[in-house]
């Protein structure tokens, strides 16, 4: 237990110190918070001081952070669930609904295409095709729709026709990737014991349905006979135990329990005063103590000394490559084809391409659930963090985000 | 991690619900929170359904739940500590401290006195008489200042002699009883392994001055600076990053990790809206989740099968009559001698016997040290339980409370 109290001290106080550095350089954040992480990991820390890494981070000593973070995680999940806003989608559904299709289906089209060359170099034995194409596609596709939602907001974007639609997509991406991801899992869990695939299927399809016919309409009879009054404690607990028991259910059909825990999000009332104070009452917590523990735990699997060959480099060189024209190339097509304007598509198409927190959840449950190899899980990171990364620049590149405001927002905004 | 995940979404639901009944008792929401935990464990569930309950709480189970709760208390006691204001102190000097003296002494004494009483019952084997008797006493010693300072608040009798008086004793209180603890703490840990007892109560002595000649005066320095801003979510990461280093300090001085924690929040710069920012951003994690966990674990070690004949109920009665008479005639006796009338002295005895939340913290850390058998530990929650309980219908009994008030206090008041 001691050494657990000392590791986490540690952690926050590196991710605070790494992520005021990254904002010095003008960068959000979460890449600093990231890169915090990857420094108290073996590639970095652990080649400096090998001694005193085994010390601080003894092989067993990662269970108890993994308990933490996966409750960070849990509670994240329920939150960005609860802020994807679908009701929109009825005003503008043709527009909308083209340009997130495109901008989903080319990043997984693509990575799924590409899927054969990397399972016979990067997956360990036995994980069949299909959940390994199933994961390498999710892992392209994925929008940090929270990210997206507080860049949107600060530059008065989000009631554009350009910023609804950019919202849009990555709400729907964020719930087809979810959805996939779900599907893949069943396909993992279903191989390695228990009852059969179709079994699973099934019970993910009862559940999908138990929580969007019984449990959200009853969230919304709640909500509206008291929007008016602020969300009591209450209240509050008993949506957080409900998302809780979500994540138990789905994680016992065989399904990751952030994905329930995502769910329950979506079937959160949809009361916006409830949903500031959902995301106000957790967020200190969350991302001054319970997040950077996740970044830590995904920095002590980074091993960047596996990417120290030129073969390697390339492969990494390539998934980036297949990353971004993937997500930014579908995401401009979608919007050319919905009549946008140059500049209005690859502005889209930059804040799209934008990974974040999300993508690093993905992975680290790919790699959890031995589909991603060390060296891919690696590999993936470096994707994350660079197509993270140059979100902002290629914003202001297009002219639409002066940089002082846009950091300004991103020392505000500690959800990522 | 699944059953982890369930048992968490069982125990934040049960914890609503009978916090919620305790409401409509009229009752305090931590009596009915604690009660919960209580039926969750042995004495209630695991009787009426002893194969269920050994499914959903396996013996293996209780590790991930004591990270979170650890975490959790942590944090409240970084809390707790960050609201005791002893600057008061200087204003009142003499009655204060007169009064407060007693209400620790007497009890404290009473308790040691009768300690090889219990020593030679309920004691595990090997635990020596001083610490045993240190760590009576100061079970018997403790009051909730958390939830005396909330009483006192929404009857605006803080800023009145006795408000302020009994203020301030519930803080000397927590201050002395806490020491006491992490004197016992390091005699049983010294007794147990590693350096001698000299040396563990040295590195207490240099770690306390460590605190209060540095970092108090750092964070003082910091707070004159920068007291007209809001608390950043940078600098309260770093007064929490000094929470979990400090309690990992004491952790390996051997000394309570809690002890650590609680010395950092009396540390916390006194800024009134950095102290209420603190509390407001931890309190719904903290009072909706890892609390509710705290109680669970209590719940799941009180044994109130041990309590099944007469001799052990009358020794239950012993120490619920050794911690009323203690603590409450200690109050009475003081305020009675700083010239109090008869109907404040009693008032403040009433108040002052008011055990909550931070008795069964140390009754869950004397029972993990085995310090307390099964049945001494069952036998002292009964008391906290009841002691807390009667708190109210004694202030109404005084006229000082009428219980409506009270009771919508106590539902706004989740910290105990």
């Amino acid at each position: 237990m001691s050494l657990l109290i000392f590791q986490m001290s540690m952690i926050v106080l590196l991710s605070i110190a790494c992520g005021r550095i990254a904002r010095a350089f003008g960068r959000a954040q979460v890449i600093g918070e990231i890169f915090g992480g990857i420094l108290m990991g073996p590639s970095i820390f652990g080649r400096i001081a090998p001694s005193l890494f085994a010390r601080l981070f003894p092989q067993g000593s990662f269970a108890a952070l993994e308990v933490l973070s996966t409750v960070g995680l849990i509670l994240f999940l329920f939150i960005v669930g609860s802020e994807l806003d679908l009701e929109h989608l009825r005003q503008q559904k043709t527009t909308a609904l083209l340009s997130s299709l495109t901008s989903i289906v080319l990043p997984f089209t693509l990575a799924t295409a590409a899927a054969p060359l990397f399972h016979a170099r990067f997956s360990p034995n036995g994980v069949g095709r299909l959940p390994f194409a199933l994961f390498l596609g999710v892992s392209m596709s994925i929008t940090a729709f929270p990210v997206l939602a507080r860049i949107l907001e600060e530059r008065n974007l989000q009631t554009t026709p350009l910023g609804a639609t950019a919202l849009l997509c990555a709400a729907l991406d964020d719930v087809a990737a979810w959805l996939l991801l779900a599907v893949g899992m069943t396909f993992i869990s279903a191989n390695n014991s228990g009852p059969a695939l179709w079994f699973r299927l099934l019970w993910l399809a009862i559940y999908l349905a138990a929580m969007f016919y019984i449990v959200r309409p009853l969230g919304r009879r709640f909500a509206t006979k008291r929007a008016h009054n602020i969300l009591t404690y209450e209240a509050l607990g008993l949506m957080l135990a409900i998302a809780l028991a979500s994540a138990a259910v789905t994680d016992a059909i065989g399904v990751h329990p952030l994905f329930g825990a995502f769910l329950a999000g979506l079937c959160f009332p949809r009361v916006p005063h409830w949903q500031q104070s959902l995301r106000v009452r957790l967020e200190s917590t969350l991302s001054l103590i319970l997040l950077p523990l996740f970044f830590a735990l995904t920095g002590l699997r980074t091993r960047l000394d596996l990417l120290n060959d030129l073969r390697t480099l390339l492969w990494t060189g390539f998934v980036l490559l297949l990353a971004v024209v993937g997500k930014m190339g579908g995401a401009i097509i979608g919007a050319r084809l919905t009549g946008q304007e140059w500049r209005s598509s690859l502005t889209l198409g930059a804040l799209l391409n934008t990974r974040g927190l999300v993508e690093l959840i993905v992975l680290n449950i790919a790699y959890n659930a031995h589909v991603f190899s060390p060296t891919l899980f690696t590999m993936m990171v470096v994707m994350a963090l660079v197509t993270t990364a140059i979100t902002v620049p290629l914003l202001r590149a297009l002219g639409i985000a002066d940089g002082s405001s846009l950091q300004v927002r991103s020392s505000a905004a500690q959800f990522n």
